[in-house]
């Protein structure tokens, strides 16, 4: 290892401490803290974030990764120095003066939206918005001059903090190629679908949180290397060692909390999985969001949600919650696929949940770009909404544009994710069946180790030193492609074969 | 203000919220973490703590202090300036091979005694703690040097990290008039105690829970403002705003969780109530160990333990633990105050506890002071014990001078905060019975407002502002003062009057 090198791995392993602290202070905060404790949490995850940031843009690590771009040419460890000067770039490419006056219009925006979406206010929403979107603008800019001959447009540069390596014009021929078939199969299936039964009884919440650690454990959760609690919204997080994921209960259902642990299953056995002679490193990290939801995804829609699975796991439910014995796991799982347009993209079933994403894919991608207005969104909403799911959100802006918290502080260039994320799922899960065909047998066993241990060696002990791209060609045989979610939704919904 | 005094207040602000952050991750270490947690969270940790060492030793801070006492002489900042140089001195006055070199060997003896302490190896457990005691000595004279008109000698040194103000010969004034009457007192009550009842039974661990949040509710702790958990060892920790205290449940016992909870609550109720107005600086910071344990001893002995507050809380333990319903509030009251010599100092009564603290007084006083060396230590714990609590340790390592932790990594200094504690808590209580005749009518009817009221004013409001002497003699009239928790003793066990 040159010397520069490994300097910069000691300030970088330095980083992934002051992380670590950020990330357990903010979990506890959602978790754990009183209300009292707000002020002095706020202060001190602020204080450590300055820390972080005034460390990673020091001079001393913009010399220091100049340095060792002339002494490093091995492939790891040149590989480790491309993903540390991304993180570093994506950091000095800022002026302090745009970050502080994107928090100060993200902060304002995002608590004046808490009200005006109840007031279904869209002209209230406007006013702050526009200096969001503006300065969101200039931040795409700001990120895309850096790196002009990678970013096509300045959407590209924002898409880049979370899609890593997929550029827009990758993302709307894939999405092209959704939008082509979706609504019309949207169509058939609700033509053929059957009556499912309502799931509403009365499930008392302790029992379903062994229910939910039980679900955990047969999906491959390691209890001594991690938590599940409760917060307002689920979430996972955590690190080396200790994945920590939360979930929700309310004892009138037990379908949400139990597939939502599965999603954040996913999203923790990824981090779990992750490389460890990588570690505390950025090319130790996950690739991006788009593989992230994959693996969330996966567990969630191709194993959990699966008929093979549920035939599997329907007797822990009725052991548990005994009331849930007058629904036999068919019953359990055609209730849980239910397909059923609605306005509102978080509550959205997995055939139209796609597009619900691809509706603001477009819209924010043409915002960024310059090329419509903040004033033009609602039209637009309700335009692509009808088109798309047939339903006109027409000066109901509370379930349309104003539904999403994304928006609001900034974060452009995140939706996307989502359904990147359930094509690679699928597309993974594709591959996985053709090299076991005997997958249903194992899975009605409840063995889901086979999967766990294929997607250790194809996408988790990858860790960043992959492109995404390349990431999935290598487990899949081709890059991203829709026609393997297409076939798992017909598979799924018009032929009921798992 | 002057600029340097500003200036010094922003850094110590930086320091208190790195301080938050290991507050936090420690409590979650010991309360929430999974075993897989470990070295992430160690290595985190020992970062932040580096980072901490390094911006108070760094030598911008020495000039600011230079500078500071210079411009500043008004009261309040004067006296924030003196504490801010206090953690500036302990901190600059180690090199850091000693301060590593303590690290490994206490880490090393540590490891060791959690067996030889099971094993009664004594003569291993000596070769481990040799190092160490050798090492604190060198400590203790480095502190020694910074103000030698300050440390009579080289034990008064690290006396003053936990006891601050108390010098080791004011302290063996106190002891020496605790030792003249406590032997024979001790005697006269073990002749005319009465039998009291074994309060052993079945008490489900989920209502001892509830139980111990109404009790901390009852005490005055706010939940909105602090949280109650379980972890192996007891304890309190947290930052403004947010109190955070453990406890630990038997499913046989409910009185020594209820004892420890009330404990635990005296701490939390003394760091809440700090001045928010030095609120993130040394001066406004607990004054010493002295008085955090005169609080906590206050909370669990003077009300807890009393007569009148568990005829007032009996009722409550009834109700939730219908097995405890054999035992009337005069039968839980004796059976929580027997008296017992025995050779444990952390199951000790409230009447031998001093004796155990006196013994390790005398004996880490003479070791860091180098009038006796570590293997003199068995024979004089021996004859101590035989002479103060008439019991032999002779062989018998395991449950003599290997049961504490304290020694094995250095912790020399600290023992005689737990009776000063004691006796602090006593003198303030009995200014409160003196200024209060009613408040055996108060706290029957579950009233401890006035108490609380009561140290908030005299003690809680003052952070560090005073030395601890100071503070006892504005509360009580004099400095700390054997005599009250003499008549305490007499009251409680020959009177049997509260």
């Amino acid at each position: 290892m040159s010397s520069a090198y490994s300097t910069l791995v000691e300030k970088f392993r330095q980083l992934s401490r002051l992380d670590h602290a950020m990330t357990f202070l903010q979990w506890d905060q959602l978790v754990m803290m009183p209300p009292g404790g707000n002020q002095s949490r706020a202060e001190a995850i602020a204080e450590l974030a300055s820390m972080r940031h005034e460390m990673l843009i020091s001079p001393e690590i913009g010399e220091l990764l100049q340095q060792a771009e002339n002494q490093v040419v091995e492939a790891p460890e040149k590989r480790s120095l491309v993903e540390m000067k991304r993180e570093w770039q994506q950091a000095v490419c800022l002026p302090a003066s745009l970050v502080k006056a994107q928090s100060l219009a993200g902060s304002t925006c995002e608590h004046g939206w808490r009200s005006q979406r109840k007031d279904n206010d869209w002209s209230g929403f406007l006013n702050n918005f526009k200096e969001v979107a503006q300065l969101a603008r200039e931040e795409a800019k700001l990120r895309q001059e850096v790196e002009p001959e990678k970013f096509a447009t300045p959407y590209d540069a924002l898409l880049d903090l979370y899609c890593t390596g997929d550029s827009s014009a990758f993302i709307q021929e894939v999405f092209t190629g959704l939008k082509a078939e979706l609504p019309a199969l949207l169509g058939e299936v609700l033509e053929r679908q059957h009556a499912s039964a309502d799931l509403t009884g009365s499930y008392p919440i302790e029992a379903q949180k062994h229910l939910n650690e039980k679900l955990m454990s047969c999906l491959g959760f390691d209890f001594s290397a991690g938590r599940l609690d409760v917060s307002m919204h689920p979430f996972s997080t955590g690190d080396r060692g200790d994945q920590r994921i939360t979930t929700r209960f309310r004892d009138t259902d037990f379908a949400d909390a139990l597939t939502s642990t599965a999603h954040e299953t996913g999203h923790a056995s990824y981090e779990a999985g992750l490389p460890l002679e990588w570690d505390d490193l950025p090319v130790g990290q996950a690739r991006n969001m788009c593989i992230h939801e994959s693996q969330s995804l996966l567990f969630e829609k191709q194993i959990f949600l699966s008929r093979p699975f549920l035939r599997f796991f329907t007797p822990a439910i009725h052991n548990l919650l005994p009331e849930s014995k007058r629904f036999d796991a068919d019953q359990v799982w055609r209730a849980c696929i239910k397909v059923q347009p609605s306005f509102i993209r978080v509550e959205a079933d997995e055939l139209t949940y796609p597009l619900h994403v691809i509706l603001r894919f477009e819209i924010e991608r043409e915002l960024i770009n310059g090329t419509i207005e903040p004033k033009d969104i609602p039209e637009l909403w309700n335009m692509k909404m009808q088109k798309y799911l047939g339903l006109s959100t027409e000066g109901n802006y509370r379930d349309g544009c104003l539904q999403d918290i994304h928006w609001t502080d900034g974060s452009f260039g995140y939706f996307p994710s989502y359904t990147l994320g359930a094509i690679n799922g699928a597309q993974l899960f594709a591959t996985i069946r053709k090299e076991r065909p005997d997958w249903q047998d194992l899975v009605v066993k409840g063995d889901v180790g086979f999967i766990r241990d294929w997607l250790r060696e194809k996408i988790w002990s990858k860790g960043s030193t992959m492109d995404s791209q390349q990431i999935m060609a290598a487990a899949t045989g081709e890059g991203t492609h829709p026609r393997h979610f297409l076939a798992h939704i017909r598979a799924r919904y018009l032929e009921n074969s798992y």
